[in-house]
């Protein structure tokens, strides 16, 4: 693509965007319009939104009267072709498209495995079609059978202890975000010709690595074929760029839409679309061929039709996510790198469907938080917030010094330079447990069988801080090695059986791959050794002279009060352990990250851990991502935050989680409070 | 598999055999019993195999009236257990299986490429059933599309333009032996307990390597299980091992049976099991419970089963191997790493099935030769030659120096230890078109478009022997780098898509892999350089300045006359493109050879090489192999022979075949000549 200009671009500013190759970001920063107004220009629902929107309700509350699943594909398997045109209500819907040939119809995906799409039927009294699971029984093997094939015993014993947990090896990784952006931006056509061109500059020495790039890139060239015919499914050519905002939107989600047909990530974020689809709706509005009205009512039933994305999941997945989530995450806000906000009257918009269409956890509202956000967009968030509770908040200062300024996050944390970077998401592993392995040498708490290796338990009755340490560290550098190994192998068999081809086509050639793995229990580690450290543990044995329980005498500082004894030793842990990661081989040269991230999985990895020293007794979930344990950060918000601030950010660079709530009077009756002044990089840096 | 001992095994002497691991060798080199008397114990064919013989050619004859093909599978796909039961005539028949459940009924294969499976049946009036094809196109990739996905046009170009030709792209690599003997000798039971030992014992570093190698051992396993149930379909519990002479025979052809069920490799060989089974006829004997009619029926009704092993081929495959070969290569004879010929009754018997069931081409009776075998053995070789001209020999003498006593042949000539060693088949290159782009600067003399690259052409009206080498290994070292990843690519693929689980089940875990290429042309070239050194050769160009013809002024040495000043310009032909291909990364870490062997296709590639320097016209056919050009050696048969034994077999280790018919009398009327006075080395050395 070498300085190309379209029809559909004019009134645009030129620039490397159409000059040289696909940069969607070099659009967004010639072409954006910052607004630092307020929230007054706004538009409520149209009647058809309304509409729209009750029917919604209704298909809602019928759905959760049949128990959870309205209908189910049994036998057509999803692909982006796979189904003809389907609607809410043709006549009024403004953005079209469902992801199977029914609203709340949910499809049948068995790419990444048939046992996983049997289960999900079988649950909500649906039967997958025998020859779809023939087809997938002989002819085509899935992602989980891949996997399975290679895991070690020793792998499938501690994926069954759960001291590593959650791993995508029975549902889809997700975690990588299409830019859906490109697809309105260039139109179809334009991102083969630069795919091909890509094929066309390939290596040509043929190593298994460049022979798989080459494959991959063929299959992404077919993906965005299948993904035109998918546009003319529903009556447009989306092969050439979009030419209004209405098309911008309709086409962005043709990409989005073609991504969820063909996988059920475990999250399938959006990516930030917000500033970009500005560009096209300021244009219209700037001709006058579009009001404000129209141009909400467009965000407004886009939206809508993300709220709907649903898959068919097993009842194993749902416990863990506490449901059915899709995390689709839009990032909206952040500032570029240049230190100007990337706020337009879109941001406002996205925000404002809380209001026209009413709160709800999809899409994932993500604000990119900077102090230097416009301050009538940081009050229009407050307000937002406290009036639905439904938006996330990320430290955009922090992640663009990573990333620069055109990433989202993708899930609830984990940053990424949209089509420039990807993540192969590696679930967690259990720290808490791990630290019991160490007292036990590998023996499981629960199970009583060696999981880990064989080494020294602890032996006398009290708990010795330099001794479990040392013991601590040993068996963190076993469970990091088994951790990746088993992440290597999840993420060579997903790409082997389930490749995601259009959201692949949607980023560049040569992109970065983070391997990102994740923690669980941090705040139950800290304590515990905390109180090993500065009270007294001592050991309860069963009758095989395995560590069940712990006596605590005396007090010691737990995590979440700003008390460096306790807040230093989760510093270190976190280090340690991404240090120990980092040792090992990773697949497809992945750029080893970590998480300190559960938003509801921690109640199931709870359930799975024994007693902890820290006095929490087996089966009370763990905190959430890095927060301090329930009930034990005594000192106040502000101390709580600063525990939870000390956390090595470039330790953690795949997000560090804190879920918060709070009543409004803690923190004051002025809404300044909640907009710039606690001064977290200052808590930190005074460390 | 740690000392274990069964009942089956009763009378045989122990080793490391049943001790340490699976090792068909030691077992045949403790128990095996060297015959060398003559064929006068031979018996003749039992009514029962005249009678199935009859209807084997009855069937043939009704086959080649039904223009080739007597029947298709179009809706069952073939794997191990894909069909019931199928017999020529259950009450007669000793050995029973087929490959689908009628005799002559070509199975189905669509894992190599569903529109080669497509044009076999189309080529004959069959359509394969839509569903079917739907399968492998939707939802499972095919080899050769995989293939195509990661070609370069260049590769593409190449292939078209046939400088690089007959590659396995489009049909099943083949030439891998599984030992099917394990299946006999431990029964399948103690092979998948070596197998699931094998997994347990692999690497934990889970690479990209090792994670296929963990998958991989799966996949053998689960083939394994398959082969059992194939026993189990026509009432044989083969899992444990062969009781008896009947059993050993019909579960080595299980295993075998099993192979051709899912794999239409190019060349599916047998391996080398005549002396092997004569252990188990031998013990039969000695206790009484078989007579040498019963044993030769035995292996009458095996041989049988294998000449009527039959694929669905496409007619592009039938025109390059001039008709539907399968090359299923038995090896006899040889002499083993301490002198002893491993001549039995049986080797005797294999050979006695020519007259028994007729001549055939298949199985592809090869005789290991050597100086050292029995002399009555080698005149029953020699007299079954004269009366069959069925029989292909290897110089055993010079093979055993580098794979030991317990290799085979696939194919032609392409040697391997048995279980230990496999091959990546390569097809080949053509040199002699090779010659042609060097002088022409890349451009193909055919299609008149640039297929290498664009080197400096020849610019004179005169070929100046300097010039045209320097050009001549340059465009060689093109060449031989994009063959080399052009293969790389097609063994990728393979290994991914159509993997040969049940050959590689009967394998070492840690195998040693050929990396194999070929030429084509060698004869053409030598005698063109030649007549370019020792004649005057004119370029005649056509009107865009290509040479398209040539005028020899002059006479010239020619190949295959023993005159050193042409053959040692083959030599280094050989040394220098082998040379140049050790240069390139080869998949899988697979060691480059390199074979000089073609049978029928030179004349395929004949058709697609325009004139060349020595005189021959476009379209006249290659000579086969190592052969000299046709009625140019003109010296007699020893200096043909002497001029072909000249080349390198370090350098061609993958083999050297030279096609040679001869009437009786050139030889002299002597049987002693044919038996070993011709000493091939002897020629070799005094180079």
């Amino acid at each position: 693509m070498v300085d190309t200009w379209m029809n559909e671009w004019d009134g645009f500013t030129q620039g490397r965007w159409n000059r040289n190759s696909v940069n969607v970001r070099d659009f967004i920063k010639k072409n954006y319009t910052l607004y630092d107004g307020d929230s007054s220009f706004l538009a409520p629902p149209t009647e058809a939104t309304k509409k729209l929107w009750e029917q919604i309700m209704e298909l809602s509350r019928l759905e959760r009267e049949a128990g959870g699943v309205l209908d189910m594909d049994t036998s057509i398997v999803s692909t982006i072709t796979s189904h003809g045109a389907g609607y809410l209500n043709k006549e009024l819907e403004q953005i079209v498209g469902l992801q199977t040939d029914k609203p709340f119809k949910r499809s049948l995906q068995p790419f990444g495995g048939i046992r996983m799409a049997q289960k999900a039927c079988e649950n909500y009294g649906y039967q997958v079609d025998p020859k779809i699971t023939e087809i997938f029984t002989k002819y085509r093997k899935t992602h989980n059978q891949g996997v399975f094939d290679a895991y070690t015993p020793e792998m499938r014993l501690a994926r069954k202890s759960a001291i590593i947990t959650g791993l995508p090896d029975a549902y889809g990784r997700g975690r990588i975000i299409g830019d859906y952006r490109r697809v309105a931006l260039y139109g179809v056509d334009l991102l083969i010709e630069d795919k091909k061109h890509q094929i066309e500059t390939s290596l040509i020495r043929m190593t298994s690595k460049n022979i798989r790039l080459r494959e991959e890139l063929a299959e992404q060239v077919r993906a965005l074929e299948e993904l035109k015919e998918l546009g003319k499914i529903y009556g447009f050519d989306i092969s050439r760029p979009a030419a209004t905002a209405k098309e911008a939107v309709q086409w962005l989600y043709f990409g989005y839409l073609a991504a969820v047909k063909e996988q059920n990530g475990a999250a399938m974020s959006l990516g930030r679309t917000s500033t970009f689809l500005d560009i096209y709706i300021q244009r219209d509005l700037d001709r006058g061929i579009i009001t404000e009205e129209q141009a909400q009512e467009l965000i407004d039933h886009f939206i809508m039709k993300l709220r709907i994305v649903k898959f068919a999941r097993t009842p194993d997945y749902n416990e863990l996510f506490s449901g059915d989530p899709t995390w689709i995450t839009e990032s909206i806000g952040g500032v570029d790198v240049d230190g100007h906000p990337l706020v337009t009257k879109n941001s406002f918009r996205y925000l404002h469907t809380l209001d026209n269409l009413g709160t709800a956890p999809e899409p994932n509202m993500t604000v990119l938080w900077s102090k230097k956000l416009p301050r009538k967009f940081k009050e229009y968030c407050a307000e937002m917030s406290i009036k639905t509770s439904s938006i996330q908040y990320e430290n955009d200062d922090m992640m663009r010094v990573i990333h620069g300024d055109d990433y989202a996050i993708a899930c609830c944390v984990s940053s990424m330079c949209v089509g420039k970077e990807m993540q192969f998401f590696g679930a967690r592993a259990n720290l808490a447990k791990c630290l019991l392995y160490a007292i036990n040498g590998g023996v499981d708490e629960r199970l009583k069988v060696q999981v880990g290796p064989k080494y020294r338990p602890v032996t006398g009755d009290y708990l010795d801080y330099d001794d479990v340490w040392d013991k601590y560290e040993a068996m963190m550098e076993w469970l990091a090695g088994l951790y990746v190994n088993t992440l290597n192998i999840i993420h060579y068999m997903h790409d082997k059986y389930c490749y995601e081809r259009i959201q692949m086509a949607l980023h560049d050639r040569d992109v970065k791959r983070y391997f990102a793995t994740g923690i669980a229990g941090l705040s139950v580690v800290a304590d515990s050794l905390s109180a090993i450290k500065y009270a007294k543990v001592k050991c309860i044995r069963d009758e095989n002279g395995i560590v069940t329980d712990y006596e605590i005498e005396g007090d010691f500082p737990k995590y979440g009060n700003n008390d460096d004894r306790v807040d230093k030793i989760a510093v270190t842990v976190v280090r340690r352990f991404m240090e120990m990661i980092k040792k090992h081989h990773t697949y497809r040269d992945g750029v080893p990250t970590m998480s300190i991230l559960t938003i509801t999985s921690n109640v199931v990895y709870g359930k799975k851990t024994g007693n902890t020293p820290d006095g929490r007794k087996q089966g009370i979930p763990l905190a959430p991502g890095a927060n301090p344990m329930h009930g034990r950060d005594t000192h106040g918000a502000a101390a709580s935050l600063a525990s939870v601030a000390k956390l090595p950010f470039r330790h953690a660079q795949d997000g560090i989680s804190n879920t918060f709530s709070i009543i409004p009077d803690a923190l004051g009756k002025d809404m300044d409070i909640f907009v710039g002044d606690i001064d977290l990089d200052k808590l930190r840096n005074e460390q």
